[in-house]
């Protein structure tokens, strides 16, 4: 039975890592698991033909696992971001042998989300920078002074760069401090923007009790400050979807706590369909990842991935940033920008403040790689 | 250097599956990605000593791994749950060697906590059972009319059931569905309850887009419910814990989703870590969790492990009930509750509705097994 794009089903791919002989029944399993989780016995011909999940196609791999294709029908998924997670991936991620591969989701489901925000042309136009890849840099260590952060923020513009954005740990106890910290953050952004006649953002990271978020967001709002950092595996997912919906701010995502959905080739989802996919679904502009090469394990190919499904056409859906980090080190921006091209978020952290003394400098020096290779 | 409980640290003891000659540097590399993220040459000795993890031990596991002790400022958590997530297991989640095992928290962080809002005793009182393990049950197979949902869990409270909660695949796209469900499976419990003097709860599955929770809530208040299904890593940890905190519900949580972070010995989290504790903290009365020997492969020890979880110690937060699931034969329940004891809820689905034709008939079989066993 083959898949029909005309009927309003979504259609999963899983890889299993099973013996042959089980492949079958492991396809049977998912389909009945994400479905209606009851015996065989259960499942009436109306149940079956309406709930059930139907196994498209089963065809081998290279490398001896299975690619397992599941069509759900598109209700089972109630419109909305949670309900889909749980539908393609929720019972079976107890399991430990299927990897979510792929995922197409029909024009109906799609309508529903609206997807970023600015994504690629709104921000090249919010930062007036035409073709290039963007720069972008964290404000850390935590531990330094407000002061320290504002200086390294304005220090950044200066130099030219696009994006800068918290750390993520720089998360305070008290909203005060993270008020204070946001308003001289952005007001020396701002400050260095009116004297350079440049368009850098400054992006704070919103983490917060949930029943707080609202009030940090309205904060960060009446500062002038245009968008938001935001950890979509922490805040949870339709969350963030709320808030970029609401707020009509850039929304730039960090992959903290998504690695253990990632780090098994064997189980889990595969990053392009979580930090691409899922994350662009939830209107993330920018989605930071961590690229091949750097302090993580990530393969280049599973890093063009992500880039893939950010900028792929998605519904009505606006394409999206990838943004490349995680110890990017001077000499591979050239190899950076020719993997990932122009519409990409350079990120570097740790990097850029070593690599002169001063961060404007730095920045300067960094542009200038990226022009180069651009 | 030993941790010293009265320092208000959060102390994290991760198992590393690394060679022996890297885990000195595996220790500290998860010592400063988790809390500064920046190389050696920017961490100056204020910021080594306020915001640095400090390695307090290193051991060697009998399996040649390594038990690593890293103690955090708990400052560095901000007081919350999100950044507790990020801080522990936030970043070094993207590597592929590194399982959270254990996390001790100094008192000033729990006492930000309220834990269950039931817990062992009130739930107990909730339903006036004083000492056996309660009995759960699940509305299923998704498909059915409301009609023979409603049926279904009038002829499970009439058998003596005490929970019965929805399926978690049971997600409308119409909030008018959902509230219809939610009223009739509940006016089913009451009459039946009203009939029999019995105290049988309905908790209905609450999985709505993040904007409209509230609403989904609020329904259910207004049918008179006094509980909730929800799905923690779906909807988002904290956001179930502010949920709880206002709304004083019982609160059951379901494992859809947690799967990778658990079924990889090597990477992610203990399962009493985070269907225990870190539930526990946000709220949840009764956690749901898949049992050894059902579908999945869970092991008796993990599973030992969650329910201990729920029931030690944790600052002055109640104790919560685990609810071992997914594929519970009737005869596994002397077994069931010979391993967890009398706070336990057993969440029998599909084969409580398979066991006797007729639902009510099922329950009492059930019941008297429990109360056999206990």
């Amino acid at each position: 039975m083959l898949y029909t794009p005309a009927v309003p089903r979504i259609l999963a791919t899983y890889h299993l890592a099973c013996p042959r002989k089980q492949v079958e029944a492991a396809a049977r399993w998912i389909a009945v698991e994400q479905t209606v989780e009851v015996p065989d016995a259960l499942i009436d011909a109306h149940i079956e033909e309406a709930i059930v999940g139907r196994v498209e196609s089963i065809d081998t791999l290279e490398d001896g696992r299975f690619a397992v294709a599941i069509s759900y029908d598109a209700a089972l998924a109630g419109g909305q971001l949670p309900q889909l997670l749980s539908l393609v991936f929720g019972n079976v991620s107890l399991g430990n042998f299927v990897r979510l591969e792929r995922l197409a989701l029909p024009a109906e489901f799609l309508a529903r989300f609206r997807g970023p925000n600015f994504g690629v042309a709104g921000l090249r136009e919010l930062v007036g920078v035409p073709d290039r890849p963007l720069l972008a840099t964290a404000l850390k260590p935590r531990g330094k002074s407000v002061a320290e952060f504002a200086a390294l923020a304005g220090g950044f513009a200066r130099g030219g760069g696009d994006l800068v954005k918290d750390d993520h740990n720089l998360v305070d106890a008290r909203f005060e401090d993270f008020d204070e910290r946001v308003r001289r953050c952005q007001a020396a952004v701002e400050e260095t923007n009116a004297a350079t006649g440049g368009r850098c953002l400054y992006l704070p990271y919103v983490c917060a009790p949930a029943d707080e978020l609202d009030r940090y967001v309205a904060a960060v709002r009446g500062h002038g400050v245009r968008g938001v950092l935001v950890a979509p595996m922490i805040a949870g997912l339709d969350t963030v979807r709320a808030l970029a919906e609401r707020e009509r701010m850039l929304v730039m995502s960090h992959p903290t706590f998504t690695g253990a959905f990632q780090h098994d080739r064997n189980h889990g989802l595969e990053p392009g369909l979580l930090l691409g996919l899922l994350f662009r679904l939830a209107g993330i502009d920018v989605s930071v990842f961590v690229n091949s090469g750097g302090r993580f394990d990530f393969t280049r190919e599973e890093c063009g991935g992500i880039a893939t499904a950010l900028r792929a056409p998605l519904g009505d859906l606006p394409p999206a940033w990838p943004c490349p980090a995680g110890g990017m080190q001077f000499d591979r921006v050239g190899e950076m920008v020719a993997q990932f091209g122009p519409d990409t978020v350079l990120l570097v952290g740790g990097a850029l403040l070593t690599h002169a003394p001063d961060v404007t400098d730095a920045t300067r020096a960094y542009l200038d790689a990226v022009r180069e290779a651009g």
